[in-house]
């Protein structure tokens, strides 16, 4: 389809096309491709940077390493339908009814990258800048493991010479109203797997045993009491939830020589990974040698905690916000992990997109109304940000 | 087979072969059937007094309601082979390996039961007394509920008109060296399941769930650390082995909204079920006050306290233990429950057998040199009995 430079393209329809392909991940469902036909009839220059199974869409318009150039970033994957028997519309028909386009990704986030990508193109058909460059960097793995997705994206981006000096991630940002919520940042993530290994033997013989029960509860214990700080200027307080408990043991007169447990933190930039990894080790020792049970714990990082202070980037989302939905947002750092965790290793990097009230859930939907404002929204950024 | 009366019947082999019966609780494997088979040749009369899907054996030489009766009780059924892979002998082969046999019941206590079967069978057909009865109570479920087992055992003998006059139990007894210890009582015997329910929810979000973990952690952490006594002049102090903690949740990204725990205590004459489940039910209510989580205690008492003080029984069992092993054995109450708590409302009941180090342990084993010695006095407690 060749561009159209006349007629602005409509991000409601673009939504709809893309809801109907079916791109559970790690499947493209077409998602990719859509966007590629579209993106190229518009002057981008393309990209795939697939790894491993999964598909990657790298698109620039303009000069390659151009001394400012704005990117996007977003996946068109989707978490699976779930209960396809309670949804009440096709999760992938993106039926509208009173006013909401039903679908699997309608919030998460399909409408944010029809609404970029839409930004985008009108952007550099209609009022293509002097100088710099758009990139939309597009993943089909951000729900799965995001091993091979944006990740993956970056890698290439690196190999390619390709870059972004700033960047804004289309994910919905906003807890119930349009508007309210910019996202400058995110807690980090781990989990801590502990195994506590003892002696089996008979409960009425508790000596001849050595229960790892009692040493697992001390630390679970010790470990959920703990005040891990009291949130920073950006940040809420980090959390801890004590997410598993196992023994596995039947039998109530058997002390068992096993049990597990795990922890879930979310944590600000108070703290790393590693130094959370490193108190973690402290804890289970000192439970391990009072109790003389061997725990044993197993850490894994999902994503440091990272702040992009507010600044230009920030500040000209949150003009473009404020002028197209009358609401002013709040700079916030709340909420669950996002791509931004590895954009931001990049160029600065900030999240904005509609309201994710239904995401991952039954008959997952969007205002329509929300999708035009959306795409206003990037619209201004892109025009404010080449001015 | 019918009874050779010349030939003392090999207690080694019937051990051996009563382990290969798999009579896991609540399966009769074969092992009553065996017994009743041996008994009846040597003149028993047997019955069994199975309920609700448990098989008990009652056999009895002499006539019925004799004024001394001497019983044996004990039990055939084992508790679960455990990490079968961690086994180096088949748990139902009775290999013998340096002197000793390997299997499932090889210390608690088929070995027990071939023992004072051997011996009842040769004295009734080798030196029968001219007056009196010896009985056999042997169960199939000791290890389980025991809710069908020797009571329903004794039931059925209240029933048919049977009885005891005393009463040895044949479960090991001696710590590590045979014929150290002979049991006078026992410790009572009841296990609480603690159910805590919160609200779900996702870990990035822990103050929109109520997790149930912390809370099931401290009361565990409190219940464990706690001393119930120390002691009194028959008994060791009471103990608390904490033997389940389960949470069934495979998600780390999700709080759970229950999860459950379950202590097992062995008390002493200081208390009875009902005072500790009075402690127990005020500690659930506290911890479920302080962390705003409901915590269900359900409580079940297995046995209360039990004591039978030294007198004619005990000192008949010890002048026996002492002959046969040369070792003079102590009065003892230490120790898990056993089927003597119920056989104490019928008659005097003592409990001894063999060194019960490996019992539900993997690779349970017993040397083999210690069953004719424990069959040797079981021999001779019947013959000073009827002498």
């Amino acid at each position: 389809m060749p561009a159209d430079t006349s007629a602005p393209t409509d991000p409601v329809a673009l939504t709809a096309e893309l809801i109907r392909c079916p791109s559970v991940t790690p499947e493209e469902g077409g998602a990719l491709v859509l966007l590629q036909e579209r993106l190229e009839a518009a002057g981008f220059t393309c990209f795939r940077a697939d790894r491993n199974g999964i598909a990657n869409l790298f698109a620039r318009w303009g000069e390659k390493g151009a001394a400012r150039t704005f990117g996007f970033n977003g996946h068109t994957d989707v978490v699976p339908v779930g209960d396809a028997a309670a949804w009440t519309a096709d999760p992938f028909g993106a039926e509208i009814r009173d006013g909401r386009m039903y679908g699997r990704g309608a919030t998460d986030m399909k409408s944010g990258v029809a609404c970029f990508a839409a930004a985008a193109i009108d952007f550099v058909t209609q009022t293509p800048p002097e100088d710099g460059a758009v990139v939309l960097a597009i993943t089909g793995d951000e729900e799965g493991d995001s091993t091979d997705g944006t990740i993956a994206l970056l890698d290439w981006m690196a190999a390619n010479g390709e870059s972004m000096t700033h960047c804004l991630v289309g994910e919905p940002t906003c807890p119930t109203t349009m508007g309210e919520m910019i996202k400058i940042g995110r807690r980090g993530s781990m989990t801590a797997w502990f195994t506590a290994t003892g002696k089996q033997g008979h409960s009425a013989y508790p000596h001849r045993a050595k229960n790892p029960l009692p040493a697992m509860a001390r630390l679970v214990d010790r470990l959920a009491s703990h005040e891990l700080d009291q949130g920073t200027d950006h940040f809420d307080p980090s959390t801890l939830a004590v997410v598993q408990f196992d023994t596995g043991n039947d039998a109530t007169n058997v002390i068992p020589a096993q049990c597990r447990a795990a922890v879930n933190i979310r944590f600000n930039d108070i703290h790393t990974g590693e130094s959370l990894s490193q108190w973690l080790r402290r804890e289970a020792q000192d439970v391990s040698r009072q109790f003389d049970i061997l725990i044993e714990p197993r850490i894994k990082i999902s994503g440091e905690a990272f702040l992009t202070p507010p600044g230009e980037l920030s500040a000209l989302v949150a003009k473009a916000v404020e002028a197209e939905t009358g609401v002013t947002p709040e700079l916030s750092t709340t909420g669950g992990t996002s791509d931004a965790r590895f954009v931001k290793d990049l160029c600065p990097v900030v999240e904005f997109g509609l309201v994710g009230e239904t995401m991952h859930q039954v008959d997952e939907n969007v205002p329509v109304e929300q999708i035009p404002q959306l795409k206003a929204v990037y619209a201004r950024v892109l025009k404010d940000y080449f001015a």
